[in-house]
């Protein structure tokens, strides 16, 4: 697609453009009495020549597949965005400004995907945009090397921009995703750093010395200077010099004054995160010519330019409109990837057929590749990779080949030892909606990517978090590896589903479930061990398993009657509770049920009676849970009930010795549920 | 300290002894049919010279304060680290080395600090080791700048050496961690990186291409590279060459095999983690002309070459002692820094009294920080800072002085915007355990730093991890920086202890409580907005406060009666719980014992019953705790009762409008809890 150039500015109209974005900022962060002025009001300049005279959309139709993607990984600087948004024809008015950071408004403190049209990702911890980005822009690679034909009309070649500040570079994880930015040959993701060497506490004097360009340069970026973030030529020149260089991402260093234009505290701490103050506000209005009111003023000329800049674009997408009707008529099959990824709607039962008939010893990580395999078949848009474990994982996309430098043609993604970078690269993919992205580890490393995966349950993205080696059951590699809390720790994100499948119906299940939930993310847990077949009376119906929660075991009782014990377990510890119940006094056993439950989450969205028909709280009955894992999150549905968990850390062992040592063998969890429901009756007696 | 040079080995035996390290790991390996052979394999050369003409150490008492310190990073090569300890006559013995990975022996899996003498930190998650080093580095600089006199015996000049994998170098923890380590000039830190190409899934050029070297360069490093892993010589010489460099930090990449010596798997994925196999071991064993049998073979030459070097290396320690023995009486205060932290007895009372009489509105962190300075006075061996927020968190030490490049004797430390590097720098000044280290960013960012949160569990690190912003009620700056579920991440790890005080004797009481725990990490967190003053019928003792739970208002009932209804809250919900017994039904108020828990765990220390006589589950009272958090841990404390927390993510707006909209404002707390022991006996009737 061709880049129209706007008709030049006049240098009056020019600066006047940019000051109305540095002002919107200032009045924005004053009528909140919250916000960062800073950097709006020092990265205006390269912002306004990026958004005036490149970047290359519609706010008509924000998401546009073509158009460049603009991502604030600075995201405290939310008013340079939101005030661009406006300028630029976005559904964000000017009463939205001056909601800011209000209840329920579309600009809220740090910019929210969902939330606000425009905003291609939710940013603010810092180096997620950033890193986000670069899952755009190779999500962009990828979905270029699938529709693009050789020669003649291309329907995708947008760029994707970051502005990024010191905090960006500081996080190690964008250290992370750079470093395979650099490896990938991103050529189409260009960066524009807000060198302010001002940070929140101090300047960057005092904690980043580093040579930022030469660590970019050692990713293997493309890196440019400029010297003054306020000369819009320079800039412009290293955006295009970025632009022709195919090969290497572009790191463009921006040496700017944080709060530009304000005379008490441009360059300082103090402009960074708190309003100006009603003085300093006055003074810089001052300072750079413009009218004290009124507030939130956009200059009638500068409204003018706007809406020609927008109407020329516009053009571009009709442009490119026609070209993309022409080329689908040759390409229908190909045109679907502009489109939202199809998942069929009988994934379940076409992933349950996969797996039916196995019954020997298996690990949910093996019967879980065996699925994956055929879903990546039923869902091309399935993409991903682990953090250099997969031999581990067993996550290959097998036939799917692998995404290379300069070739993008394949489904595996090597992310590396980069779990943290892997987690936020795979929200990018997210973010951008053409893929449906899974990253794979074991799960103690969860705690590597913990922001990513807040993240995209915040952002409601259809990511899929693979974990495997879920307990101290992967045996001697020990408790820096064993997982204990993390099951815990994941179920508390609001919004996130996490499965633990404890045989092959309910491994098809998960990953259905995952596929098919469009607007959120969904985590998957897997053992390492095999785990023996469980015993089950008739098949359960995958879409059984669907809903979360089922007996596996029921009891044969009189009509009415409630059963005496209800045993919850998940994943691995639903063959041993199943085992348990032979380990039971007899006429215990024969009054207990049995409950599998691979997703709370799901059980908790039941209607509060269709919970305590399975779960009878009420009654008498008496609730047990049995997972290898520490517990924290079960007492919420077993209440006052028995959790048999781990409550310390694992040890480095086998798998058998660990069972004995940390009770988890049938015949003590046998015991340990007899026992407490001795000293319960002792209790009330 | 001198370096004595050991006496030059034959090339017969030099490389006798280094097969030893590669057979005893290869041996180990196979014997426990489970480990990583490869690492050690490759790296044994450079570990042997490292080891065996460099380190000084005293097996006898591994905890020498100037003993050079030796981490591995790569802790999945822990066999190469057992080897050298047993070789070195660290209490390592045959035996324990054949119980390599079994359940409670001094060789699990991955190194654990605490286990195994001379192991100076757990190690195996990637990157935590080398970060870790950057801890163990500063720390030493910060003690010699305290303890070392400007000219002659110098107490302190030990080295702090790293070997390191490549999945260390992906890892973001060591960017963040290495910046830091160049900015601060730590040229006490030396770095050997095992370049071996290959990661566990593959070959590095799969996704590891950028230059190591050049991003070691531009964060202020040294470098030096080697070529051949088994030229003794060249590792020699740039060794020598790091410890020459006084102002960088050194990195020193060797390029090694993996698996050095086996003929099938050398230099492939296969030989990282996996035993070779029994033909494999033969095979290599006849290639390295190594017996067959016996297996952990260590030739008598090579032991009589340990006992040589063992002795010249007490000999240097003797000397020392010596040196030290006469400066301690010219310096006894000084003397004090090589001995463990002291902390006054009566920390508590001291720490109260600065709080003593503070009754005006004000946020925790604020009072937090009046405290911290009593403590810094109080205890001289607390340092810390926070990544680049001093000026929200409120942690800086006044007149403590900054840590800078070249200059240790102050006693704030920049990280920067570094969470995870932060952590796990912190940990290493606690492994090292001269220093009582803090940590300082929001509650939110807890989620970049997890891994080092929980190492300092799991090696009962005594690192305090201080959070501020501690929920919703941070405001303006929205989701994305408001915590729901950190808490219940936090207090899921095991033995941490978490602090949430609610005013200014409770602050008291959590800092004293985590600078007098010498055997574990703390987590105080800490409130943004002010919070209204309890009303307290009588001052609580900080005593009472240590406990961690407590009556705050208790109701006045006949003996033997029981409360109708007990409420528990923590931090900034005590006086929201307070005001809200106002706001219910007079007869009910006038029932209900409200009680503040600060410290969880504490109170689940307690004997059961004295549990219970607080929180009486058993009889007729209903529980119910308010908490502005996720609240999924509260249910194991309540069990049935009723949860007044957050079940979504927060929102960015003011803190009025969010106590609004998210039920927590004493009014709507009352109502709710009305209404939950209303509906509860309605289901009773």
């Amino acid at each position: 697609m061709e880049t129209t150039m706007p008709k030049p500015l006049s240098p009056e109209l020019h600066k006047k453009s940019v000051n109305t974005i540095r002002m919107l900022a200032v009045d924005a962060v004053e009528n909140a009495n919250s916000g960062h002025p800073g950097l709006p009001m020092g990265a205006a300049e390269m912002a306004f020549v990026l958004w005036s005279r490149h970047l290359r959309f519609n706010p008509q139709e924000p998401r546009w597949a073509n158009r460049d993607r603009f991502i604030l990984s600075a995201g405290h600087g939310s008013m340079l965005l939101y005030g661009l948004l406006h300028l630029a024809g976005f559904d964000v008015s000017l009463e939205d400004l001056k909601k800011f950071r209000q209840l329920h408004s579309k600009t809220p403190g740090h910019p929210e995907f969902r939330d606000t049209p425009g905003v291609e990702a939710t940013t603010g911890p810092l180096g997620q945009g950033l890193a986000n980005a670069v899952g755009f822009a190779l999500s962009a690679k990828m979905l270029a090397a699938r529709v693009n034909p050789p020669s003649g009309f291309r329907p995708l070649d947008h760029f994707v921009y970051v502005l990024c500040s010191d905090g960006d570079l500081m996080e190690g994880v964008t250290s992370e995703a750079c470093s395979i930015a650099g490896h990938q040959k991103l050529g189409n993701l260009i960066v524009l750093y807000d060198d302010n060497q001002v940070t929140l506490a101090g300047k960057t004097s005092v904690t980043f010395t580093e040579d930022r360009d030469a660590r970019y340069r050692a990713y293997g970026w493309h890196v440019q200077h400029v010297a003054d973030g306020n000369d819009a030529e320079a800039i412009d020149r290293a955006i295009r010099a970025a632009q022709a260089e195919k090969d290497r991402p572009s790191f463009i260093s921006v040496r700017t004054v944080l709060g530009f234009g304000s005379p008490g505290k441009a360059g300082t701490p103090e402009a960074h995160g708190s309003p100006l103050g009603k003085d300093e506000v006055k003074k810089t209005k001052e300072k750079l010519g413009w009218p004290l009111e009124p507030t939130f003023l956009v200059p009638d000329d500068v409204r003018a330019f706007w809406a020609s800049r927008i109407e020329e674009l516009r053009g571009l997408h009709e442009q490119w409109k026609r070209g993309v009707a022409q080329w689908e008529k040759e390409q229908p099959q190909k045109a679907k990837w502009l489109r939202a990824p199809a998942v069929p709607q009988d994934l379940p039962e076409q992933l349950a057929s996969v797996v039916q008939g196995m019954n020997a010893a298996e690990s949910t990580r093996k019967i879980g590749s065996a699925v994956l395999q055929k879903a990546a078949e039923l869902v091309p848009a399935l993409v991903g990779g682990s953090a250099d474990l997969d031999t581990s994982t067993l996550t290959y996309l097998k036939g799917g080949g692998d995404v290379e430098p300069g070739s993008y043609a394949g489904r595996n993604i090597h992310f590396g030892v980069r779990e943290h970078g892997m987690g936020a690269i795979a929200n990018g993919f997210a973010y951008d909606g053409h893929f449906v992205p899974f990253t794979a580890t074991f799960l103690q490393f969860v705690d590597y990517m913990r922001p990513p995966v807040r993240l995209a349950a915040l952002s409601r993205l259809r990511t899929l978090f693979v974990f495997t080696h879920d307990s101290i059951f992967l045996g001697e590699d020990g408790p820096t590896h064993q997982p204990i809390e993390q099951l815990a720790t994941i179920r508390a994100i609001p919004f996130m589903e996490t499965w633990r499948p404890a045989d092959p119906v309910e491994v098809a299940a998960a990953w259905a479930a995952a596929l098919q939930r469009e607007d959120g993310p969904s985590t998957l847990v897997f053992t390492r061990q095999k785990l023996p077949p469980l015993s089950r009376s008739q098949p359960v119906d995958v879409r059984t398993c669907l809903r979360g929660a089922y007996a596996l075991v029921e009891p044969k009782l009189a009509k009415g009657e409630e059963p005496e014990l209800v045993i919850i377990a998940t994943g691995s510890e639903v063959a041993t509770a199943q085992q348990a119940l032979q380990a039971l006094r007899p006429e215990l056993a024969a009054r207990t049920r049995l409950v599998s439950m691979p997703c709370v989450e799901r059980f908790l969205r039941w209607p509060r009676e269709e919970q305590r028909r399975l779960l009878p709280h009420d009654t008498k009955a008496k609730m047990a849970v049995v997972e290898a894992a520490g517990g924290l999150d079960w007492y919420r549905i077993v209440g006052d009930g028995l959790v048999v968990g781990i409550d310390r850390f694992g040890a480095s062992a086998p798998e058998k010795a660990l069972a004995e040592a940390y009770g988890l063998t049938p015949q003590k969890v046998a015991a340990r549920i007899q026992a407490w429901l001795e000293q319960g009756a002792k209790a009330n007696a």
